[in-house]
Formats: C-alpha cells, sequence, structure tokens
C-alpha cells in the first residue's frame, strides 16, 4: 500500500475509541466485550482502506469483525468509511499482526481474512508472508479448533505458495476459486486492492483452510 | 478422446507383445520382470496417443514406464510411437485403471502420472474422475510409501475439484503451477491434449501431491 505521509493520522484513530480499540490487549479472552453483541469473532489481517471489512459487517449483522492495519495512515481511511456506516459490529486495531497472541486468547476468533496481502516475491522475505508458516503458528493460537482461513489474491506466486505453505501445515484445503469472479461464489465483497486489479484483467484467486 | 473405429485395434496391440503387456496379472509384484533393467516404475493413467510416455522414457533411462489406456483405437497410436522409438524402457497396458489392483501390488509402483485425465464436470458424475477418492484408494494400494501423483490438464474444474480432493485425503501438496507453460518448471514434456489446448491459449495447471 502506497504511504502517504499523514503525520495527523495516529490522533484521528485516538479520537474514535468507539471505532477504533486503543488497548487490544485488555480484550484478550474476552473480546465480546468489546462489542455490543456476544457474536462470533471473524477479523481480516491487512485491512487496508477497510472496504471488505465495512461491507462484510453491513452484510453479517451476527458476526463481530474487526479489521487490523499496521500503518496508520491507511487505517484512516477504513475510520473514515466506519464514521460513515455507523456499525455496532466492526472496529479497528491499528496493531502488526506479528504480535496477535499479545491481543487475542486461543478460541477468540472464529475466522481470519487475508485479502490481497503483500506478496514478498523475494525468497529471502518468504518470512514476511502472512501465509508463512510462523503465521500460521499464530492464527492456531488464537482461532477456535477448526477455525478457517479465508485467502483471496490475484497474486499468483504467493498464492501458489500458500496452498503449498497451508498443505504442509496440515490444513485442510475446503473451497478453491482460481478465477474468483468468473465463478459461481456467491456473495463475494470486493476489497480495494480486488476491484483495481481485477479492472485490470487480472484474475483472483481464493480459497478457504480449515484447521483440524 | 474422439473415438475412431478401428476394428483391427485389438489385433494390432496382440501383434506387439514386446510393447503391449498381455497379462499383466502375471507381473502382480514383480513388475521389474516385464522391463530389461530393475528400475523404478512410473505410470501413465489415461496415456492416449503417448506422446508423454514415449519422451519421458526416452529423457529417463532410469526409469521404466507404463502407459496404461482403455481405449485400444488410441492405444495403437502409442504402439506406433513406440514400434519407432524403439526404447527398453516404455510399455503399455490396454486395461480400465478402476481394475489397477489386479495388476498392481503395494509398492510396485513410485509414481503415477495424470495428464488431461476426463474432467467429468456434471456433479452426479463425480465417481468417474480419476482423482476421486475411490481412485485416490486404488493408487495408495499400489504405491510405495510417500508415493507420489504428478497431475496436469486445462481444465480448471476439475483442477480445483482435484486440489479440495487430495487435501481431503491427507495428500500433501508439494508443489504447484497455476500457468505451467509461464513458470520455472524446468524438462516439461507435453502431451497431446497439452500441445492443442495450450496453443488454443488455455492455461495448463500442474501439481505434485505425495501420500503421507
Ligand atoms: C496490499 S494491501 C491490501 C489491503 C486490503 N486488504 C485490500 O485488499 O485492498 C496489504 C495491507 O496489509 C497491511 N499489512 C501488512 N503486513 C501487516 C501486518 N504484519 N500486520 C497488519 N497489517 C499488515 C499493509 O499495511 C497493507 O495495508
Ligand atoms: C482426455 S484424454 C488425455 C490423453 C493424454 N493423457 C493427453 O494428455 O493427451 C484421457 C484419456 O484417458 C483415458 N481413460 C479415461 N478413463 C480411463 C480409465 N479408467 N482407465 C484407463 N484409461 C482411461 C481415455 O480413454 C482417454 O484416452
Amino acid at each position: 500500500m502506497r504511504l502517504r505521509n499523514k503525520p495527523w493520522a495516529k490522533d484521528k484513530l485516538k479520537q474514535y475509541p468507539q471505532y477504533v480499540i486503543l488497548s487490544p490487549q485488555d480484550y484478550k479472552g474476552k473480546w465480546t466485550e468489546a462489542f455490543e453483541k456476544d457474536l462470533p469473532l471473524h477479523i481480516e489481517i491487512g485491512t487496508g482502506k477497510g472496504r471488505f471489512i465495512t461491507e462484510m459487517a453491513r452484510k453479517n449483522p451476527k458476526i463481530n469483525y474487526l479489521g487490523i492495519e499496521l500503518q496508520e495512515s491507511v487505517l484512516v481511511s477504513a475510520l473514515d468509511r466506519l464514521i460513515e456506516a455507523e456499525l455496532p459490529n466492526v472496529k479497528l486495531l491499528n496493531v502488526n499482526a506479528a504480535n496477535l497472541k499479545e491481543y487475542f486468547a486461543k478460541g477468540d476468533v472464529e475466522r481470519i481474512y487475508l485479502n490481497f496481502s503483500d506478496p514478498w516475491p523475494k525468497k529471502r522475505h518468504e518470512k514476511r508472508r502472512l501465509t508463512y508458516k510462523s503465521f500460521l503458528d499464530l492464527y492456531k493460537d488464537i482461532l477456535v479448533d477448526e477455525g478457517e482461513i479465508h485467502f483471496k489474491t490475484d497474486n499468483q506466486g504467493l498464492f501458489e505458495y500458500s496452498l503449498v505453505s497451508f498443505s504442509e501445515y496440515g490444513l485442510l484445503l475446503k473451497d478453491i476459486s482460481l478465477d474468483l469472479h468468473k465463478s459461481n461464489f456467491e456473495g463475494n465483497v470486493m476489497t480495494e486492492y480486488e476491484q483495481k486489479f481485477s479492472e485490470k484483467g487480472n484474475r483472483i484467486y481464493r480459497c478457504e483452510v480449515k484447521f483440524q
């Protein structure tokens, strides 16, 4: 994601504690307390400008959503969407996914969305890919048993890599689409990157995997 | 594969016992006796006109190859290739893969190739797909421990289905390419269907999976 210098972003995030959770460690093991209703929690890692998480929250009022994003300068756009949408079941978290275990206990999360994660194509950057095994360890440690990862990307190399990584980890492949926008998958909610890259003619790859 | 009526095909196959094995049950548990040298055995199921298996045998003299094909009318073309090629390490079998266990004992086969298998796109024909679980059972029963299946196809639906079927069966995905002809996979040997469909602009999908 292109970085724009927004020195005011951090401050703005702090001004909306009803949307941006400032002390996530306080909710570890009791995330339903962060929301109005006691509902299953789905998180998106690398939520960007928040199009996906906001639309998902609107379409699925029986799920609580949390969008996790490292960069304040991007997350402020997601915040603007939430302010506009006024939904009770979606919040944001400005943290690094590498530290997930500080904020979530085993079983806190029912599903993880990874959408258009940074591909890190160089072999020497493999460990940074959000589908590298050390990240799968983290996901396992915060998901319910049989929790799921739903992953989509237009990056062929990252998708191939991730399928192998999932398999090596013993994850079960539940569903796969090698051309999502021409598939019969229903109710797809596009992300910002998805919109941009599918307009360029790129295929979108998608899969669902389950811990077992 | 388009069927041409070739009433003489069956007879011709019988005239070349050095290339077409007529009593495969005799070699069950001792396939090296069917070849000149005691080498690992790789089989291709649905070998068609034999381009792949013949080229593989030429390129890999340290492997014995067996091409299995149901239709005599197609297999005679493979036979013509073998007569021409005069290779000691490749033979043909005119049998139905559904009966593999009549001809092979556990551990006889080290690797199975499935190339452009019939897609059987209708859900009610799922059991006919060569990557359906009952076929995976058969493959497991004739392969060595950690034996592999190498699969390629241009059919997106069959490839998606097969990846899920492999995963449900507990097979390990070792390698995958979602666009083989643009990948850095080296030494690819094209099949007849591969040539035809890649010329039409179709992508070729490929994967390697391993029993564990
Ligand atoms: C390529 S963008 C995709 C954004 C959005 N998901 C979409 O599809 O439009 C990837 C995002 O992931 C974020 N990101 C990368 N690594 C992260 C991490 N370890 N923790 C949280 N966010 C991360 C980046 O800051 C970036 O905004
Ligand atoms: C679509 S063709 C592909 C031929 C060749 N592999 C290629 O890539 O050019 C599939 C072949 O598999 C054969 N076949 C299908 N089911 C089979 C079975 N159960 N046992 C043996 N051969 C089979 C068909 O007769 C046909 O020749």
